[in-house]
């Protein structure tokens, strides 16, 4: 059966986003430096040879363990799930070519048409919350594993309601001292166990199972 | 030239200290189950040799990576510094030989005589504030380090002031939901640099560099 996951990159003082990025300020990176704090966040990925291939971004890249993070979670990933702030976003800033390539379900209050990008990347508008779409992902996965993208909230109600198989957490050398966290309001009762810690000179991946009780 | 640092054990939420584990509760763990929830975040050191050794809990131990972090944290500390709540808390808690062994330079407003306990801790009480400890702990350092203990607002102050040369942060396979965040209000400016990451199957060691600016 298809897994539940999420994978994303954290600042080491427990943030998924930097302060100030946010759809009011999408257009000016500048505001509060997010753009540049949200690069710092995302920089052990632009070098990976995956990641450069895929973004058309030119040959070459680097092939060691952080590349094989990047491109692991990517052939994975049957399906994604992603909330409407994170949507909203993405819609001003993706490239005509979504960077999904599979069919995304957006959890929103909105009604509206599936929204077809070149590539394979199509959003699916849910209005009847995170169960429903999580039975719709399941239905599209095609036996793969299925992606909570974010945001943090999204990601925390899926946690919290025992949805949720394996966390993904990529600790950036970096500190953001704002923003928005990654684990905010996290129920205790979560059981983890390690899966595996992968060390890198950019970045430290860590990898757990979330026991069911 | 000693450097300063710190070394704790961190939830995977962020959290130093579970919900409950303050003063006016020392001496009731089931108070929102916080004595289990702490050993859950230390459980990682429990089973080490070197552990075992120093508080005389018997022969053996696992004697791998977390012992090595054990040990190679113990043996470079030349003098310790942490707040008034940690000391209060402590001295509940600490069996009669305090597990430091070295000079501990207490932040306190209570004019105080050092309290020496048997074993090499002697208790030194400073009311006038963190500079005026690391200057007290480097004259007693005696070419070791300087380890801030904690808790998590000392720390932040240490940090904020860019006193900090060294972050050693276990992460714990735990989740809290609640409690003493170890990076509650870090100074985003901070420049980090990964030295090393050292998984274990109990738990994942992260060392940084702090970066002068």
């Amino acid at each position: 059966m298809s897994k539940v996951f999420f994978s994303v990159s954290m600042s080491l003082d427990g943030y998924m986003v930097p302060p100030g990025m946010d759809l009011a300020h999408a257009g000016d990176p500048s505001y509060l430096d997010w753009g540049a704090q949200w690069g710092k966040l995302q920089s052990w990925i632009f070098p990976q040879k995956f990641f450069r291939e895929r973004l058309k971004l030119g040959e070459g890249g680097e092939t060691g363990r952080d590349n094989e993070v990047a491109e692991g979670t990517f052939l994975r990933t049957g399906v994604s799930i992603m909330g409407k702030r994170m949507f909203d976003l993405g819609e001003r800033m993706w490239p005509e070519e979504a960077p999904f390539h599979t069919p995304v379900y957006v959890l929103t209050k909105t009604v509206r048409e599936p929204w077809v990008r070149p590539g394979g990347s199509t959003f699916y508008f849910v209005n009847d919350g995170i169960e429903s779409a999580l039975r719709q992902a399941r239905a599209a996965a095609n036996g793969k594993d299925i992606r909570i993208a974010g945001g943090a909230h999204v990601i925390q109600q899926y946690l919290n309601a025992g949805l949720v198989d394996e966390i993904n957490v990529a600790v950036s050398p970096v500190v953001f001292g704002g923003g928005s966290r990654l684990f905010e309001e996290t129920d205790r009762k979560l059981q983890l166990e390690i899966i595996e810690a992968i060390p890198s000179p950019r970045v430290t991946h860590l990898r757990y199972a979330v026991r069911r009780a």
